[in-house]
């Protein structure tokens, strides 16, 4: 298939990128620094320009979202709407800009986290960002069959437990192959609206 | 109690009323138009000068919020920017500025929906908020403990259904007065991070 990974460089998306090598499909890459195409998809005129470019698409793959993780009595207006941008708004404009770019049997694939679900302290804005993506997930596949949409929903991933392990005080990691699995089953699987749960 | 009610004059706001009124509580309003304060809670500012206005509070309560209703192919990126605004960020920005409004043992509860976990056409932007402000009030509640939240999410309404009856084939409706209880649990509970489905 072709495919167009968003955010190909970061730890998810190098193990999402090999897993789509190691399936033989053509990868197109875009990133805000390095890969194929340089494209920061906050900015929704930055999705217009990259989908011009990169031509018709069997599948749309993101691993890219950024949000700022702070206690609540910290958190600004600001620092909500950042999480809005950078990973609701963001999705949601690959998605909808997307549906005239992807082939009729083509697929998309988000990402969320486990988040959505279970709340970790500093953590309003990331719970709030992926739980608006797993409900937009849902009520998109609806409308855009037969093109699909699910979203990858990790639980903190073992490579990461050096870093971000202490804020997940008894949760089960995920491997990241495992979480590449999920994207795999997504984008060449048959099911659509489906949030793929890796706890 | 005495209870910060938002948006009193609509369908659910009127409903909520009369039931806080049944129990004995001292409500001041909040809306657009009408009530005891003038306010557009889509506007941050707007929030802090009600707190301003209203004093010390006992429960905080939404029955405010407003999302676009478009086939996906139609939606625009300002009518997701704007069911952010209308749901979202108004209500976040309620508890946000809230956290010291409210007593050190009282509440906010937010108004969300069926269309988080169960879509309809047109709906993605609605899927979208829902879903937002449900992952927000699960993430807040362990942050503004012994403070609580909860949110309310009914599916469509009995006495809107000759409006809106054709959008929800087949799904159960919910009285008002069913709704209302539901915010009555809420605020004289004990629980917190809680969404209490109306289906």
């Amino acid at each position: 298939m072709n495919i167009l990974l968003i955010g190909s460089t970061g730890r998810l998306g190098s193990a999402v990128y090999t897993a789509l090598a190691d399936r033989g499909h053509k990868i197109v890459t875009a990133n805000r620094t390095g890969g194929d195409f340089r494209a920061d998809i906050t900015d929704p005129g930055a999705v217009a320009a990259l989908y011009e470019k990169v031509g018709v698409l069997d599948a749309v793959v993101s691993a890219a979202g950024v949000v700022p993780y702070k206690p609540i009595q910290q958190m600004t207006d600001d620092d909500y709407s950042a999480a809005y941008a950078g990973k609701v708004r963001s999705q949601v404009e690959l998605v909808r800009q997307g549906i005239d770019r992807v082939s009729l049997t083509g697929s998309f694939t988000l990402i969320t986290g486990i988040l959505a679900r279970t709340p970790i302290p500093t953590g309003t804005a990331a719970s709030l960002a992926n739980g608006a993506v797993e409900a937009f997930v849902r009520a998109a596949a609806i409308e855009i069959a037969p093109q699909r949409i699910n979203a990858v929903s990790p639980t903190v991933f073992t490579e990461a437990l050096d870093a971000y392990g202490d804020y997940f005080p008894g949760f089960s990691s995920v491997d990241l192959a495992d979480v590449a699995q999920a994207y795999i089953r997504s984008i060449e699987g048959a099911q659509t609206g489906r949030i793929y749960k890796l706890d």
